[in-house]
């Protein structure tokens, strides 16, 4: 029987997601794929800590060597987060001719080409499904079953994290502060919650989100950005007596200028799909020019959901070279 | 340059769309394909019919040899609607090695084991997205991103006709009768409402459902269906009062029994994701045992978001040939 190798970057908490993944649901994947799939060597520095999963110590390596220059390795499955050192681990896998799987939004947006640029060179495939909206398959149905569109638009609540405190300042009429208190500690926000508040999270995703739809790759650090740190309960008032809810949202739209995009806090219509979309939730809405107006809803993070989507793009890679 | 021969079984409301899509999006579907899509020959007995698109006289063919015995031709679209004769077209074309693309719902639920049969030895694929939600990509999604779960439940609001009048039943107040001959004077429904009030064209899709996400095909005449014909206004005035709308559910879950499956209308609390779709549209709620809950929602119908679904099976089969 073929047998899948696969080197994992990370054993934090979506490592230990999708290596729970697999281990729930071996038999249905190596069923569907006529292989074995195994987790062979794991770049991670705590060996320690209890996972609740079946690994070994002899599976834990210390340096990324181990894995790049694993000749026996035919895919790296990247979870550190963070553009370094992940970009540049990515990038040699690659140009070992390995597959990569990554959830890494940050990594993926800021390096983009040298990450496409390295896939080519090295003969091997480079999927990201997890780093936009988790476990919300909407960069494939996007890249795949859609591709007979050209996109006009995208509107995407793409970062639970806002979502959460936004919805529970819309439903309880609470103020920011005392709801971000809350969703930290409710592990919903983290301690420095900067990155999802300020909207940085959302666009790197939107940078990824434009590059598959409108072929066109924008540094994330080059999208006008604003987050909801300063949203009162006032706003959000206003906005009800408007018939809104507010959300953050990643927006891009072909317009006779070109595409114009940005990321900040929308009034959003309450009759508008993504209006009903609560709580940690994520939702994507496309408009493609034959399909017309679709939306795609679902967990936008958490260990397992990611887990899903990671091991989806593993799967894929697999069915591909063994076509 | 590589070019794609492609044989259409129908040129009604449905061929026009998908005939029209290839048309509109000719440019960037060749380019993403690296090659060439032709629409080489068409089996239509009505060749003179105004289509606003632009299609030849010597394209048009009477018989389906000129298509399954064509060489040329590698790819079929099969949109001609019911069970036979596309059935048997689609078995022709398949055993002759030509790949299959259809939106047929009634076709591929009763014929399930015979159009997969004739693709493993023809060697050839067999494509349905269109069958199940038009436009939205749900099957793709199902067989391929989510693959690494294993499914534990679907319900799917999968017909626009008994959306529509159910919703505009409980918007209006008005009663069943009134609602369908509005739908009906508006297109949303046809002269014969049969198939979709009764049912039958949601358990079609239920059946393609259930056989991708729990590999149990179940010949739709098989699942027990219920339609909305005799839902009264008193009936949604008493969901109401339990916080519920009614809609058509087809429905399938995994149980310490196996699988229980089954079509009509529920009600529906109007926090949960479906509650809100209306009109005439689609959507799918799905659960997986890693993600969790996941919807896609989209146009359920229609020329375009149906030829969208087409030519995105099409553009997969050919990416998948050219490996």
């Amino acid at each position: 029987m073929k047998e899948f190798k696969i080197g994992l970057l990370g054993l934090g908490n979506i490592g230990t997601g999708t290596y729970k993944t697999l281990e729930m649901n071996r038999a249905s994947i190596e069923a569907e794929l006529g292989a074995e799939v195994k987790i062979v060597s794991i770049l991670e520095k705590d060996t320690e800590r209890e996972r609740d999963i079946n690994v070994t110590k002899d599976q834990f390596v210390s340096d990324i060597e181990d894995i790049t220059g694993n000749p026996e390795i035919d895919i790296v499955i990247e979870l550190l987060g963070g553009i370094e050192p992940a970009s540049t681990f990515m990038e040699k896998a690659l140009l070992a001719g390995k597959h990569v799987v990554t959830a890494n939004k940050a990594a993926v947006a800021a390096s983009w080409e040298r990450l496409h640029e390295a896939a080519k060179k090295g003969g091997a495939m480079l999927k990201f499904e997890a780093s936009v909206g988790g476990g919300i398959p909407v960069l494939t149905a996007i890249t795949g079953a859609l591709r007979a569109n050209e996109f006009e638009e995208v509107m995407g609540i793409v970062n639970g994290t806002t979502n959460y405190i936004l919805y529970n300042m819309t439903a309880k009429g609470m103020d920011y502060a005392t709801v971000l208190k809350d969703a930290q500690a409710k592990g919903f926000a983290e301690a420095d919650p900067t990155a999802d508040v300020e909207g940085i999270d959302a666009a790197n995703k939107l940078s990824i989100l434009m590059a598959l739809m409108f072929d066109k790759h924008v540094h994330p650090t080059e999208i006008p950005t604003k987050g909801i740190s300063d949203i009162t309960a006032d706003d959000i008032a206003a906005a009800d007596r408007e018939d809104c809810v507010i959300k953050l949202i990643a927006h891009a739209v072909r317009t006779d200028n070109g595409i114009e995009y940005s990321v900040g806090p929308m009034n959003i219509k309450k009759s508008h799909p993504l209006a009903g979309v609560n709580g940690e939730f994520n939702a994507v809405y496309v408009k493609g020019n034959v399909v017309g107006e679709l939306m795609f809803y679902g967990p936008g993070a958490g260990p397992l959901p990611t887990g899903s989507a990671v091991m989806g793009d593993v799967m894929e890679i697999c069915k591909a070279v063994s076509r």
